[in-house]
């Protein structure tokens, strides 16, 4: 298969890419760095991604902005910025990217954990999380010819939190929260929110 | 209690102030009629709102607009209304109004059945209740001084199905929905989501 990992240079989407490679073409898609970039808090810089890159057969998104901070110090921003980032820029790839999607193709989408168990400070992230999967139930439904679309819903991972300082005891390592996209992208459900936290 | 009611002349609006009249002083907020407007599209019209109103000890919220339509006919207008009014509305609600609302007061917010249970059309609509649903989880964490802050998801109502030139024997009349935010403004759960179809 022909697939796009967009976030590929972060920390989920490098696992995704390499637990991917065996027996797939995988094309990496960064925000600032590689061939092929895109911003996904702009819908033209979506469409002349995939323009650029022709017909797939799934599109991974292991990408998105989101704020996290106390809820009275959230900023108008701070909101513009998660659902025009993290929301409408996954909705867009498949809005957009959809007709470049081969028959029976896929999108592998990105949520969270703090969709459904959130933690102080977590109100934004939280609403774009919980609303990428309710999109993602709905489009399910109207995708044409046999193309699916998923969210994975990742666990703390590891590397993150030891890279925020905190104790990563209680994180999956995401070599481990991989496993979910490629069980997403070679599988045949759709519209299903696949809690990363059960490949561990 | 003093229960701001926004929507108060939507078809669940109405039987929510109907409901509470007993006992308590409802003041009725509508967007075109009566002595108390909002734009819920509007943050400054928000913050006009609750300037004039003064302390209040509930907020319940039954408004809201969101767009139905095919996946590919949505607009980006569509997404941005859906986004601006139904989910960011009620979340601007709980951001400004929390200071005005008194210690064990409560929002009661309004999403729907469709953030669980899609249908073609629902994409954007699905994507801000579940959206809603995400960010109140959250918020409830966070609000000082024992605010609580709940979703109710009302399932499809009759009078709505009828209006729309729908068979209404699967929906559930207003009268009924209206119960579950009573349950909510008189309970003391927070951060949940309310499911209206258990108070047929």
């Amino acid at each position: 298969m022909r697939i796009v990992v967009i976030g590929a240079s972060g920390t989920i989407g490098k696992a995704v890419v390499t637990a991917l490679a065996a027996g797939n073409e995988v094309v990496p898609v960064g925000n600032s760095s590689g061939d092929f970039r895109v911003d996904l808090g702009s819908k033209p810089s979506i469409e002349a991604l995939f323009k650029s890159l022709g017909r797939v057969d799934a599109v991974v998104s292991a990408a998105g902005e989101a704020r996290f901070g106390p809820l009275d110090a959230l900023s108008d921003d701070d909101y513009a910025v998660s659902l025009g980032n993290k929301l409408m820029g996954q909705v867009n790839l498949v809005r957009v990217g959809h007709p470049f999607v081969a028959d029976g193709g896929s999108f592998t989408l990105t949520s969270g954990v703090l969709a459904q168990r959130p933690m102080p400070g977590s109100a934004a992230i939280s609403m774009v999380n919980a609303g990428l999967e309710g999109f993602a139930r709905a489009a399910a439904l109207e995708l044409p010819r046999r193309i699916r679309v998923n969210v994975v819903s990742p666990p703390w991972i590891s590397e993150t939190m030891r890279a925020m300082g905190m104790d990563p005891s209680g994180g999956m390592p995401a070599a481990h929260a991989a496993r979910a996209y490629v069980a997403a992208v070679g599988g045949t459900g759709t519209g299903e929110v696949i809690d990363g936290a059960a490949f561990a």
